[in-house]
């Protein structure tokens, strides 16, 4: 039997991820390379003809080989680029090792820890898409716990610099990664300097947690700052990713991001605080209104 | 019989727009609200659930009544704000009159001249998608002209401030808007610092396309410049335009955009121009990388 997003259409397989009732955009799938329900959610790796291996948690589309260096490197990036010397990263979910593998381009980063809560998402991601998850072996710095995002930013006491909250959407596992109680111990765990960074969803199709982020963000952190990046595989293009910042507000010019990147540049780092009008203005953005 | 983009799945009704073989953008349909073989062209209206009233041509998705003004601002305000004062102004195209209604909001525009092949996309985006062409009375310097914008513009001697070619993909009757006889006309029918702008497809899926407005375009001006917008309901989510400019190259900086929009402000003008890293090494763009 099918996975339920998988059909036939015409003698060839299909995968459609659907946002709302509404819309969705549909893969055309080579094979199913893998399909397993792990004790937190239903996984599978689809060969898709155009963004090659794709990684789909609870039928979401998560990362693919084509274009998941988008997402990877604006959630890492931009916290890392911002502070001025990042030595401890904590990232919570990412079991594709796309965060990992962008935060350990950083000199000043000494160990990165990544608590992901589905070992089989970390197993299947390095074997399937290599393209995100790396070859060989794992940089040194960076250290696997494979326990419960929430349990761990409740029970550690360690101290970060960076934070990047690399979940999936909040349904399944993730939800508690939205919710206000976890982004307090969030910032309980930061340095006085220290930087967050979050996915926030598209702002097309769901401005609703985009708002609630920034809203629950305002409560802890002196600033809160919204980017964005256009992913061709997620719905609607536009994507956003928020930062929460334990120091008063600065302009974040002059970012230099390190590595050998696909994305991010100097100018696309800064370009991405700008958003179009009509998202300023359904987020109320006064402070980026026409910078 | 149903079109041939849409089908039933489950009891609803469902329009897909491809892009190749491999991937789809799929919108629920509450009404095909129009449909009919025109002289050049198949054109549907669709009512969808999540983006209103929709133009579709030749099966390819045109205009949404809830994101139709990304394009057609950005096609429009990018030359209008960078021309020092925009007086004559020609669209090549444009049937959903959404380039024309943005150009009339410039207080130097006297006259813009809407050449479009096929009366029947006027008619029906004014009846069914009047968000974007607008209600009531067209403003009286709109002067349209039922025409092949090819032809026009190998007989017409008139001469432009501002042409854009705001044409329906390189398929059914656009092909020749794509060819090189055709973008020296149009250099010949811009005043000495005249602006061209058009639509250069999506640089995910068809970076051939874009490659070649750009190469042609250098062929004949002193300065061209791919900017970029994300549009939801084009597949791939980031789309391109490319500007001809007869004068001798310069920073776009400072842009003002006028009348009240939705998209455009000047800090989003100016940072379209800034492409990811991966679009600016396919298109070797050394001029604008890290701007």
């Amino acid at each position: 039997m099918l996975p339920k997003s998988v059909r036939h259409i015409d003698g060839e397989l299909w995968y459609s991820v659907y946002e709302g009732d509404n819309a969705s955009l549909n893969y055309r799938v080579r094979k199913i390379l893998h399909e397993e329900q792990t004790p937190y959610q239903h996984l599978m790796v689809l060969d898709t003809y155009d963004f090659g291996p794709v990684l789909v948690l609870d039928h979401i589309l998560q990362t693919t080989t084509l274009d998941g260096f988008i997402y990877n490197e604006m959630i890492t990036h931009m916290p890392l680029a911002i502070h001025p010397e990042p030595k401890d990263v904590l990232i919570i979910g990412g079991g594709d090792l796309g965060a990992a593998n962008e935060a350990v381009k950083y000199d000043s980063v000494e160990r990165v820890d990544m608590v992901e809560i589905d070992e089989a998402v970390v197993r299947l991601s390095r074997k399937f898409i290599p393209g995100v998850a790396g070859t060989g072996e794992l940089d040194p710095r960076i250290h696997i716990l494979y326990e419960d995002g929430v349990k761990y930013m409740a029970e550690a006491d360690k101290q970060y610099d960076i934070i990047i909250i690399d979940s999936s959407d909040p349904v399944g596992p993730a939800v508690e990664l939205f919710s206000q109680p976890f982004y307090e111990q969030v910032h309980k765990r930061l340095k006085p300097d220290g930087i967050m960074s979050c996915q926030s969803l598209s702002p097309v199709f769901n401005m609703f947690y985009l708002q609630h982020i920034r809203d629950v963000l305002g409560l802890f952190f002196n600033d809160v700052k919204t980017y964005s990046a256009t992913i061709p595989t997620y719905n609607g293009g536009l994507y956003s990713f928020t930062l929460g910042l334990k120091k008063p507000p600065r302009d974040y010019k002059g970012l230099e991001p390190q590595g050998e990147n696909r994305y991010v540049t100097p100018a696309i780092l800064e370009k991405s605080f700008i958003q179009p009008l009509y998202v300023q203005e359904d987020l109320k953005m006064e402070e980026i209104h026409d910078v």
